[in-house]
């Protein structure tokens, strides 16, 4: 998912610039730029510290969302992790077989199912955060505080205008089916 | 690869922020708002604009890839769309077979094989830019062209630490051999 901002060419006689809708400045490309950023912290995370306790990246994104939010339906945890119910269906049976995470009854609803951290699971978060942390450090080494309030404002914004396109394009669809 | 900067709690008694470690706060953890981000906009993308063609979001990168910069060998290819070498040769395999690249000798090496576009595939991504550049206007939409500046560099910057710091690394790993 990236590419595709027209390359700048050379100035043209008149002054404008040229640009060549075929190609592509791949560097100048907000989601290849996102891409990017996060799969080479995703990897070396992986490899780093998940890597020594047998954790991969969704199994680790799973415990993060669960120690930050609390107990969560499977529904709303694929949600914030964003990663498909089938999927995280798995991971969760994973992290349950691994004693990381329980599977218990929602409180607001019987059939419903509710997924938290273990006390085995909340300890190894919590031994897992420094390293988190100092790899984000990492990454944003160099960025001003205040650029990087910027960055992260903007990405919860980008979030959110996808968010919404997706709803207004299934109330779209929604409401053609009714006409 | 997420969560992880401490929560705010209320001020203490003399003022000062007081964080709880074991306490994440996802919303502000970089690698999770970069993830999401990404995500949503491949997901969309992917269900949107490639589907209807029967293209994976892997697919589209590997060709996104080569129309930006041309033909490649397997192995900067690889780097360049941050795939993983064993992921990607099996997609280019999938993309010889639809006929959208082609794989020939390196110019430079003749045991080294290189990939590009065909002119089917060519076709193709020309085709699929206009909607690639809809997705990212979309996902940018009320964020100043200042702002969007900053967020791009930031990630150019953000995606050179995390390089460098794989190459100190692996730099230091070689010399621990030698030593």
């Amino acid at each position: 998912m990236w590419d595709i901002i027209p390359e700048r060419l050379p100035l043209a006689a008149d002054g404008r610039t040229v640009t060549d809708s075929r190609k592509v400045n791949l560097a100048d490309y907000l989601p290849y730029l996102v891409n990017r950023v996060g799969s080479i912290i995703a990897d070396q995370f992986g490899a780093e510290t998940l890597a020594p306790h047998r954790l991969s990246i969704a199994l680790w994104r799973v415990m993060a969302v669960l120690a930050a939010n609390g107990r969560q339906r499977q529904i709303d945890l694929a949600d914030l992790t964003s990663i498909d119910a089938s999927t995280l269906s798995r991971i969760v049976t994973r992290l349950v077989r691994l004693n990381l995470v329980t599977r218990t009854r929602s409180a607001t609803s019987n059939r419903e199912v509710a997924v938290a951290l273990s006390a085995k699971g909340s300890a190894l978060v919590a031994r897992l955060i420094p390293d988190a942390r100092e790899m984000e450090a990492e990454a944003a080494a160099g960025i001003s505080p205040e650029e990087l309030a910027v960055v992260k404002r903007c990405l919860r914004r980008m979030y959110g205008n996808m968010k919404n396109r997706a709803a207004a394009s299934t109330a779209t669809r929604a409401k053609r089916v009714a006409v």
